[in-house]
């Protein structure tokens, strides 16, 4: 079976072309490919099918076999993919999610795909709230997160603080926590500690809450760099759509057979 | 450039066939590829290189780039590498290492390499030492172990009780460290703490160690089975020829081309 690692941000998956065949047992086959002793390695399997009302869709695995609904990293190699391979000569496309159908965009350079604009839809705010000592400004960007301004994201200890807050019973089902500082009105800087995976490299939807936290209560503009430890986001909330349109690079690590 | 995935008991490294031509900087590519996020992901980096005295060379180098001497686990590998690709049709071979010549039956089926015996020496024991309220038996097989027997490995806080005793001042430039269960007089269950890794999954020469102590202390046979959370070695103490032999699985993950 031929397979292609990508990575957006070092959020990295395993893409599987299922347009014309697909195997059996994927949530097994995510367990196994993403083992990064004994398979492959990644944080899950994406395999790209055939579209039904878009032009293709992402269906995702996590590292456990559970079934993923969207992710702002993977989505945006899938359309790297689907471009490189010659799967479409679109450049703006329509891809289904399990958390319905994402807008992309691809910026093409010499042939290939190098960042993808992804369409992330309206955040929905609610009004700040204080838990442990922290005011937390709750984003819903189909999934719940609590932003937290402080001066040195880098000083916190995530594991602990970010499990904390995630799950305090304020935020019912556990909620992704993001410790974000300005440092610039284009520019924020932001550590992540997502529900079910804690602290990781990048989060497209947490970049995004962020930001709208942080145009909300003035802090930045409605246009500014995100840099995460993985990297950099490029993240703009349209005033006229009430949009969040996030940018990032999407890269092919490698080609494999297994 | 194409590569070879291959692992022995969860430790993985990037196989390269360098018998013709060698890639530069391998330090710089050993870095970039072992990155588990933005890489291939590995332990290090082994190339495959003509031999001088020996059939083969063995050169690796670790995810930090720094050379590695020589790994139970990486060897094995070599050895189904070269059989398996058709670069020899030898059973038995040497391999040469930067810890010096080591010898490797091949146990083929089917045509392909599954399990693989490596001779690593002979052990040098010393009188037991008393350090942190244990009775720690040190053992050298080219590296430096400690070997400690508890009736349960699985409750050790490996991460703190390894690196504390591993660092102790009675084991001057770091030690690895082994907590041992014996289970029967042919079976040995073991947990390690590497120097410089901190827990892994498995260590050739730590379970050596381990069966020498044991022997040595009366608790096991010359022969024993050692389970480590990656897997099982069989491990043999030779009586004539006072060497251990260590046999365990090789398998090939997958082929890539980056």
């Amino acid at each position: 079976m031929r397979f292609t690692k990508m990575e957006g941000l070092g959020n990295d998956y395993i893409y599987l072309n299922c347009l014309k065949e697909v195997p059996e047992d994927l949530p097994g086959l995510a367990v196994t490919l993403s083992d990064r002793h004994f398979g492959v390695g990644a944080d899950g399997l994406i395999c790209i099918r055939p579209g039904r009302d878009g032009d293709f869709v992402m269906e995702m695995y996590n590292a456990d076999g559970s079934r993923g609904a969207m992710c702002g990293n993977g989505i945006r190699c899938v359309g790297k993919y689907v471009y490189d391979n010659g799967l479409t000569r679109k450049t703006c496309l329509t891809i289904d999610t399990d958390a319905g159908p994402r807008s992309l965009r691809l910026h093409v350079l010499g042939g290939q795909v190098r960042e993808v604009t992804v369409d992330m839809g309206e955040p929905k705010l609610s009004p700040p709230v204080e838990v442990q000592g922290e005011t937390v400004y709750p984003v819903d960007m189909g999934n719940p997160h609590g932003v937290i301004f402080c001066p040195e994201p880098e000083k916190i200890d995530l594991e602990v603080r970010g499990a904390a807050l995630g799950r305090d019973p304020a935020f019912p089902g556990e909620w992704n926590i993001e410790f974000a500082a300005v440092e610039a009105r284009d520019r924020l800087r932001v550590r992540v500690w997502e529900r079910g995976s804690g602290p990781t490299l990048a989060c497209g939807t947490g970049a995004c809450a962020v930001l709208a936290a942080a145009v909300k209560t003035g802090r930045s503009d409605r246009r500014a760099t995100v840099a995460l430890p993985g990297g950099e986001l490029k993240v703009e909330w349209e005033r006229e759509s009430g949009r969040i349109l996030l940018t990032g690079p999407a890269r092919t690590v490698f080609q494999g057979e297994i």
